[in-house]
């Protein structure tokens, strides 16, 4: 299964000068979003992985069914203002301006194997706030796992030493 | 499985007077986030169900591998500026205010057979602003699917005549 070929580049998205990989018409052919889901779960099967945990909106799409695929916990990281019970912040800096995500204080614990994914691994600013996120409850993260990995943009290096694996590479 | 059980009740979120219905325990439990998913698929199996569709972000949790069981495309729907290709919107008023959702405009197309899925039916604005965005293209809506229904929202009502499938209700 070429993943690549189900995934359209769109010019100057969302802004001048950004080529926006869009994996759209990835999920719109099912052999294509199944076999992304089972190339992650068949890298991470064996692992002990006891959580899946990803950062909302597109991340959900992979993450929540590779955690079925391992029989894992589905963990939602949010926005801020969008998780009902005691959460945990992290803000962090974006080349212009600065985000925030949250997640529930029960979510993780010592003695989780926390995978976290999310679509696409560009220079890893929020891939690196939700390991923020898991870092103050003692559980270990496994590694990172991506569809789309943008290598020029280092996010790899920013994430090291944690793992980091990727289906799909563009320089 | 009692998938109520796995659902927390939290009084006064988002605003005072709310009950919210919480269903992030619900995913934190492989067997109850596989059961809810496995009911769903189970319900629709053998219906040519061509296309799943949900809003973010919650919906997505749900949709994802509910698409992936019944070998159907995903349609992600989208706040505003989110998705990069060309797109429909629709407008929608709120209890306080008012929002918008878009989708692609090649995601829906005659023939399709296109289950809508979200977590939680309440008065119906959200999931009605979703069967507005699948209308135009010709597709066929076979019905909406939730995890969770308030059927004191009268959201079943308002999305008559399209069928509404629902795996634990609350009055």
């Amino acid at each position: 299964m070429d993943l690549r070929a189900h995934i359209r580049s769109i010019p100057d998205f969302p802004s001048a000068g950004i080529l926006f990989r869009d994996i759209t018409p990835l999920l719109a052919h099912p052999d294509a979003f199944k076999a992304s889901v089972s190339l992650l779960a068949e890298r991470f099967a064996g692992q002990g992985v006891t959580t899946v945990a990803a950062a909302e909106a597109r991340g959900f799409i992979f993450a929540a069914p590779l955690a079925i695929a391992l029989d894992a916990s589905f963990v939602p990281i949010r926005k801020p203002g969008k998780l009902p019970f005691d959460t945990d912040a992290f803000h962090y800096e974006l080349e212009y301006g600065s985000d925030s995500l949250e997640v529930h204080r029960d979510a993780f614990h010592r003695g989780a194997r926390v995978l976290l994914v999310d679509d696409l691994l560009a220079t890893g600013g929020t891939m690196g706030a939700c390991v923020e996120l898991v870092r103050p409850s003692g559980a270990e993260i496994l590694a990172c796992a991506f569809v789309i990995e943008l290598t020029g943009l280092r996010g790899r290096e920013a994430l090291a030493p944690i793992e980091v694996f990727s289906l799909v590479q563009y320089a």
